[in-house]
Formats: structure tokens, sequence, C-alpha cells
């Protein structure tokens, strides 16, 4: 049984410059209660969010990385149990928001970016997933929505379809896609929830509003606000047992359905 | 621009004996705020519904239709908007219900099966879409979610996959998913949100209750609770712009996804 | 067993003006030693092609039909046994290759279109494969592929998406393809090899013709030969019994995948 | 234009041991009047087929490589090119059948065992795509099929699906079907054919023949031919530009459909 008492903790990975999805989701859990982990490569955003939440009444925690490889994301998880110890607390959620996303005509891609879009976006996923689904099959099943934890895979896109400049991303992001499947036919049946979400679209950050109009970054039809995104996943994790989501879509109203 | 004084309603087809999706949507959205309009074949459960939501606060009206044909839909709209007038109502969701579900060897299935289920599955989903659409187009967008209507469609897995006893029943039910991607594409670019839901699993109804095991029917890990479903639409339409979902599927956390 | 002096026959229903996919596979299979039954509404253009491959050393008939309804083509397969009668004769390939297909907004399309698109894409592709099954169960194993007949269907883009004016096309069209997938489950363990095949471009046909330029229709590149999906048909009846296709997809050099 | 007295060739990747799909593919093509250029890792099964093609009035040549890493592969493309040198002969068709299939819950699976997956079924598909499409680039159209060049990846069921014990080796695979369809936009334009066939049912290897029964390896309903795949690749090999396939499947009568 899960203890009643226990605090719970979301591990979310990757927050780009803490302005997308990943950050919305931290900022989300906080206010909802939850403690939060973020693991990120570099810290020069990590911090910054982490004390945003911390003076905002939440509790955060950042966890740098020097990358996503298999060692360093376990040993991201190693001081993540240490810093949120059983039995105080229990890791409920965890959201894999890393991608590595060059565009790029096949012939220009090298071999180099292809490994690094398999390491980060498939080899990466796997890592973490590793330390979700450990974390998750100790906890007991809470009452709430009847899992021992959630875990959210963010897609894109390039998940469910490949084209001309995306070959190296779009193998990634696929793979990763496959990982879902497999652990969701696998961990279902321990109460592990697991879900896969495709945004198709452009998402309101940072990086997006250099590059595009005023009018763009306030039109709330063409572009996804990341708040929006991180509902959804606190809307996943909330869901009961009796109907639970793989997968679904989320795009603005005015962009074409893929 | 919506009269925000404007009562919102819902529209939906389809409740069956009254212990499935159909009645607990119709339940949910009563509670949260909206004025319900139920159309379904045979008065028997339909009026019974509808006095259980009105003697428990919400405020609910039946339209019964003798056929769910393009001609009755059609009428069972107008006595919507007779019942439920502008300005002081508007329809703001409809939900998409019905289905006809032979199960059986294609060679045993025959045509009149075959005329009923694209009648039942795909005919009255092109009417029942036609009156939401048209409904939803003279609405203004709300402030809350951007929308000036959404329409859900039930789906199930045999939206998705043809079986060895399905060929009537998935011919129709690819039809209706066929719809409601059309939909989704022509009418998100007037902020008209069309959303279809794969139910992949079996539902806690009365009809199941009897042929299952009392275990079965406690086991919330092996079958959905109509309740969730009904969670899950009003979700969908509670949704902001900026993040529509086309299609997300539901299952008990125990059934291996498809 | 089949009786090895038995003479193949191929029926094939749908051919339009005789100058796309249903005559290309007629004149094919007949060029490869089939008889070739063809069934087509109205009598223009279908007794002009029995002709043609009659007086090019082949052997065609023609039942026609007043529509593609559940008892016209019921009779039609009557009459074609009767035509070909066994032992001497033996279906072995099936081709359902009628479509109708409107394209207009939603709105725009009366339920009158698409009780048409359902009877037509969907209702008559059960009558067809009904009549086809039905002539394939009671045939013996042919050596050279291991199948009791081979039944094809044609589909096209809109099998496998709706877009903004094909809700009443693509709902008919999915329809279709979710039937072939069943079949295929049901009647593959019975030696039946049933295929569907996606032609994800436009074909060279007079009417396209009338319609585009005369370097379209000279541009292999971009749009499709009948006689080259003829041939992908002839290739799927050939298949020897340990690997069979069920569905594939053909399209101009060009043509963007969808 | 290319020359028209240039002989073609085939390169294939991944030959096992010699019993299964590569080793058909060599062969059918051999007997079809390709030269056939051989790519293994290790050499001990491939010169004996390179022998066996070369004593049957083929001709074939292996190159030996120590692994499908993107240096390995490139040095295979020039030892093949030297071999096969401009204008005599010139490199039209090309097959990517390397696979690394680990099958083990996903516990179980070992970083290491992920990463095989992807440097195997995706990193060196990307290798050999490249070799391929560089080699293609610089033919002219050929006449038979308007194409400068194919290429064909092997998937399997999962390349579509992923499943309890296949989360690594579906990673694999669904990443090099992004890839072949990322190819397939990018490259049809510039008549180079891509293809992507789901072998999806047991090939009748050699490694099966032990683990099976005899009466599994006689019964062609149920287990794949080697020789019947590679007929599928010789007929996408020769469809004309106006009709080409992006994917098909391919399973034994029996087998049921995923």
């Amino acid at each position: 049984m899960a203890c009643p008492a226990a605090k719970r903790v979301l591990v979310v990975a990757g927050i780009g410059n803490g302005t997308g999805t990943g950050a919305s989701t931290a900022r989300l859990f906080a206010k909802n209660g939850y403690n939060v982990a973020i693991i990120a490569r570099g810290d020069s955003f990590v911090q910054g969010l982490a004390n945003e939440i911390n003076s905002s009444g939440g509790e955060a925690a950042s966890f740098t990385v020097p990358s996503y490889s298999h060692d360093h994301l376990t040993a991201a998880w190693a001081s993540i149990h240490k810093h949120f110890p059983k039995p105080e607390y229990t890791v409920r959620a965890a959201v894999f928001n890393v991608a590595y996303g060059v565009l790029r005509p096949f012939l220009d891609t090298t071999s180099q970016e292809v490994q690094e879009s398999l390491d980060t976006n498939v080899g990466a996923a796997f890592s973490f997933a590793r330390g979700a689904i450990l974390a998750f099959k100790d906890n007991g099943i809470e009452e709430t929505n009847g899992a021992r934890g959630t875990l959210i895979f963010t897609g894109s896109t390039g998940s469910v379809r490949g084209n001309v400049t995306t070959s190296a991303y779009a193998a990634g992001k696929w793979g990763s896609r496959a990982l879902s499947q497999s652990l969701a036919k696998e961990f279902g049946q321990q109460n592990i929830h697991i879900a896969h979400s495709i945004i198709d679209g452009s998402i309101l950050v940072d990086r997006q509003r250099e590059h595009r109009s005023a009018e763009w970054a306030e039109n709330e039809d063409i572009r996804l606000r990341p708040e929006s995104i991180a509902l959804s996943y606190l809307y996943l994790v909330n869901q009961d047992r009796s109907a639970w989501t793989w997968e679904l879509d989320l795009r603005p109203a005015h962009e074409k359905l893929l």
C-alpha cells in the first residue's frame, strides 16, 4: 500500500530554455501539489526554473546532467531518490521531454547527426523510462487514479511522419513512440500508465517568438500554448485506471490535421 | 459574439438503456452547468434519465426519434432549438454516441445488417454532425476554450480494426471515423472542435453486467467506467483552442493496447 | 481438388468508360489466359470492351446491372456462373473497382450523396465480396499460388485520409477498406487471398485527359497508367500462399507520399 | 543517359547464414541478369553464397565488413564501385536486409542492446541508404522502369508494432521505417524508388527449422518462403515510374493480419 502521507514527485527531463512544455509541466504540477525534480543538460535555465517554483510556494530541485547518456541519466535518477527519499516522497509522474531535432536534406545529414538523434530521442528515452519504471514498481497503487505511476513521452509531428528534411529526426521520434507502445503493453498490466502525446504544431517558446511575427505569438488559433500541453499531461496523470489513454494529439484550432 | 449570459447546451444522441457513455455524459455535463438535450430511439430509458437529471438540480429534455434517419434527426435538432431557443441558450457541445454493432461471420451477415450498420454508424453520424455544425456556426467564440462548439464521436476498437466477426460493424465505424477526420480538417479553421474517441475495451453497462461475473464488474483494471469516458469528453470540450485533440484512445489498465 | 483443365475466370466490377483500372485489368488478365466477366452499370462501354477482348483472342462477357444494389449484384453473380459453368470454368480472381466519388464541402453534401457513397463504396463491396467468396469456397486450392481465389479492392487516397471536401467519399472508402481487412483476417485461413490497393494519385483516364494538359497526360512521373495498376493486380493474384500481401500503395514517382 | 550496355548491379546487405531473404534476393536477381554485390558481417556464409551464384552462371562478389558502422559501410560501397566500375556496371537496386533483434522484457534489456538495435537497425540503414542514393543519383533513368535506382528496406511486424518483449527491436525497426518514408518523399521526385516491405510472419530459414517441427517447415500456409519475398523485391524493382509502391506487407495465408 502507498503511504497516504507520501508527497508526490514529478520527474521531468528536458526543459529547453524554460519557456516550453517541460517548464510549463513543472510549474503546473508544482501548483497541483507535486514536488518537482527537473533533469536538464546545462544549468543556465534549470536553476532559474527551480528558483521560480520554490519562490512561488512549490518545491523543486534541479538535476543537471552533462549529457543524456545512460550513465548520466541513471546517476540523475539516483540523485533524485536521494533528494526525495522514500517513504516521505513517492515518484508518481515522469515526463520525457527531451528531443534533438536537426532538419536537413538526407545527403547533408551527417552520421554524427543521425547518432545524436538516436542517442537523444531514443537511447535517452530508454534510460529515462528505466528510471521511471523502476521507481514506479516499488510504489503502491494510488487510490485516486489506480496507478503506481504515469510516464508520458512528448512526441511531435515527426513521431508519425517522415518528411524531406526530417530523416534523422523522424527516425528518432518514431523510435521513442515505438518504445512508448511497447511499454504500454508490458506495464499497463502492472498498473503503470504509459502515454504518448503527439504535439502537431508549433509551440510558443522564446525561440519561436524570435523567428516569427508578434501576430503569430498572439494568435492562439495557430500556435500551441505550453501551458495547454501541460494541462493535457495533468489530465493524463489524473485519468483513473478504468480509462487510460496511450496516445492523443494536440494542435491549434487552425492547424490542419496531419 | 456569444451572449455571455447564454446557457450552454449539450446535445447527446444515443443513451442505450441509460447506464453507459451517453447517459454518463449527460449527467456529468448537467453537473457542470450544461443544459442537456438527449436524442434517443424509443422513450423507455430517455425519460427516466431526463427526470433523474432534472430532479438532481440539472436541466434536461428528451427528444425521441423513431429512427436515426436523416429526416428524424433533422427534426430532432429543430425541436431542440425550439426547446432551448437562442439567445437564451447556445448549443456548445454535441456527442454522437449511437452505434449498431452486429457481430457475425461475413457469410452470415445479411445485406439488411450491412445497411443498418451503414445507416446507423455512418449515415446518422452525418445527419447528427450537420445539426451540430449548423448550430455551432452561428455561435460566437467562447472565451473559455476559443471554440464555437465541440463535436465528439464515440468510436471503438472496431473504428480502427476490422476482424473476423466485425465486417459490417467495422465498415460502419471506420466510416464515421473518416467523417470525424474530414470534419476536423474542414471546421478546425472555423473554431469548431471535432474529436474522435476510441473506446478500446468493454464498458461497464447493465447488459455487460448480466453476461459477466461480479468479479469483472468490480475490477476497475479490466473494464471501462462510463463516468471516466464522460470525464474525457468534458476534458476535450474544455481544451483551449491552442491545443485541441482530434483523437484519443481509452482502455482499462490491464487491457492490452490494440 | 480443382479440375486441372478448368479455365480460370476473372470477375471485375466497375469499368467506368473503359479507359481506367477495371478495363486495363480485364485486358491484362485476358492476355494472361483468364476468361473475363465484366459487371458494369449501363452497357455503353462494357460491350465495346468485351468485343475488343474477344476480337483480340480473349474471351470476355459483359453483365450489365441497373445499379450496384445487393439484388442486382447477386443476380449478376448468378448469371456469371451460368455463363461460365463449373467444372469447365472456375472463378479464381475478383476485382471490386466500383466507386462513387462526390467531392463537396460538408454542408453542401446532401444526405442522398452520403447514402449513394455508402451504398456504392461499401454496400456494393459487401455484395460483390459475398459473390466472390461463395465462388471461391467451392474451389480447390490452385497449385500455382495455393489459393482458392483472390479478391482485390481498389482503394484510393480517400481510403486512408478524410479531407475538407471528401467527407462522404472518404466515409465510403474507409468502410470498404475495413471490409477488406475483416475479410483478410477471416478468409486467409481458408486460403482465400484478400488484397486492398491504395491508388494514391491521378489515373490517366479519358476524363482526366479532358481536364488536364497534354503535358500531364504524357508525363509518366506524375500520373498513373491503368496498365501498371493492372500489373500490380496480376502480381497480387500470382503471389504464392507463403507470402500474401493485404495492402500496397501505388503512386507516380513524383507524387508525394501521403 | 544511362549507357544501354551497362550491366545492372544489385547491392544487398545482410544475408544471415545464407538461407533467408537476403540470400534468396541475391540468387533471384542473379538469375534475372543482375550482378550481385553482397555486404555481410563475417565471411563464413557470404563466400559460399557468392561461389554458388558464380558457379550457376551468375556473377557475384562478397564485401565483408567487421561491423555495420558508418565507416565500414562507406568503405564497402567504395569497394563495390571499384569492383563493379562505371560505365561498365550500374548499381540499379539495393536491399537493406540487416536487422538486430533482441527479444527481452524491458527491464532485462541492457543499454548496450538498445544501442546495438539503434546502430544496426537504424544507423546502418542510414549509411547503407547514403551509399545507394549516391550511386543512384549519378545514373541515367532506366527505360524499363523510369528509375535511377530502387532501394528496398526489409521490415517486419516489429516495424509497425511495439510489444512486450520488443522494446529495443521495435524502436530500431520503426526508426528505419521512418527513414524509408522520409527518403520516399525526398527522392521520388528524383526518380529514385524507395520501398519498405513488412514481413509479418516467420520466414523459413535454417535457424527456424531447428527450433520448429518438420510439419511447420513443410506447411506453406504458415511460414514465408524467402524465395517469395525475393519475388516481391523483383516486382518492386520492375514497377514502372507511373505506379510505385512505398510499402507492402507479406504474410503466409494462415497468419492473421496484424
